[in-house]
């Protein structure tokens, strides 16, 4: 049985950086103090979901899944309406097409409410500042004031670990190697269209074969569906 | 047309303090720079949110309703869990049985996407330190620090306004007659047990109740329902 300041909850997407995250605090808590918490938030690619179960239960780790039906009545971005094209750059306005105002906060302010429930003081995410420059709310930053916020408005602190916030993707290639999470990564969802095996072409196909080419390692998503 | 650091999005649970906010907003800004924006969250008592259409409606300002269906998964609180017994008095580890951890947070960062993508600078939230001690995040504290997460996430300043931070029941209810807002609080709802007339009993109707004697004002609910 682990204290209560020893136990984690990773916020998992499905994708490669929250995978790799499990697999750090699985290195850093234990694995019987790991838990995982997805959001059914109406992303586009259900595919996601069904990825982030696979890697948890792979993992050997607990996955929930909290819904959260409001992004889609606050419109207007292409992560969650259909109408807005998925952009393959990011917009002339300097921040992506994909932003969903203050996603993360939510995400990471419902994590904290569920940790708090559950007694789990440490949260994990896999948002990183290298790479990702056009949403301010995974900056290290954003996340220090929220940390702030959570403590105020929760009288409780949560800690909110961000393994990878400045890592490259070369990095985070090389950290989920020595944390032994390839196998896990071959379940792992990143493309933007949803396609199984990846496109290779969007934004998020190309970001993540260059972060393993740098790294020298094969993906193994591509092995593994190729 | 207002410049867009003068319009306002007032948080409206269809309240007696939310509904003075309005009118509090309406004063400031100006009837026409005035917004309302509610959550459908799995409130107990849905004539909240009649309450809310109905006061807006009166005040001839618009509402929008959000719906946020990630409470009720989150479980174990009085206010969305029929299987908690409501209470009436503060729980005895300090923090009311009705609270839910970081509700106000998550309704103020909802309320601060919805502004930053219809270019609204100013929220308005009724929330309260006096009378409403058990609930940490109605502090302005925390207020404070998330008006500072929400600069960094959003890369926008959104004013949130807590005009009735540090007043008194009886203080607010004097606010309201003094923004001619006492015929809308007719039509505003109050009680734990979503009675209408109210029930006059619960810890709701009890503080509402002694703030209007307090202030030495006939309540308009009570006479508007008797």
């Amino acid at each position: 049985m682990h204290p209560v300041d020893e136990k984690a909850l990773v916020i998992l997407s499905g994708g490669q950086d929250s995978t790799t995250c499990i697999f750090w605090a699985i290195d850093r808590f234990g694995k019987n103090a790991v838990e995982t918490l997805s959001f059914d938030y109406g992303q586009r690619h259900r595919i996601e979901l069904v990825a982030a179960a696979d890697v948890a239960n792979y993992a050997g780790v607990r996955n929930t899944v909290l819904p959260i039906n409001t992004f889609g009545k606050l419109g207007g971005n292409s992560l969650t309406d259909d109408s807005v094209e998925m952009p393959n750059t990011v917009s002339s306005e300097g921040l992506p097409a994909t932003f969903v105002p203050g996603r993360n906060l939510i995400f990471l302010t419902f994590a904290a409410a569920y940790a708090w429930r559950y007694d789990i003081r440490n949260l994990v995410t896999g948002v990183a500042q290298t790479d990702y420059s056009g949403y301010p709310d995974c900056r290290r930053a954003t996340i220090d004031a929220l940390e702030e916020t959570l403590l105020l408005a929760l009288e409780r602190r949560m800690t909110i670990h961000t393994p990878l916030m400045h890592l490259s993707k070369k990095e985070t290639v090389l950290l989920a190697k020595e944390l032994n999470a390839m196998d896990a990564l071959a379940l792992t969802h990143t493309c933007y269209n949803g396609s199984r095996p990846p496109c290779g072409e969007c934004a998020a196909c190309i970001l993540r074969a260059r972060g393993f080419a740098e790294a020298g390692i094969p993906d193994p998503l591509v092995n593994h569906s190729g």
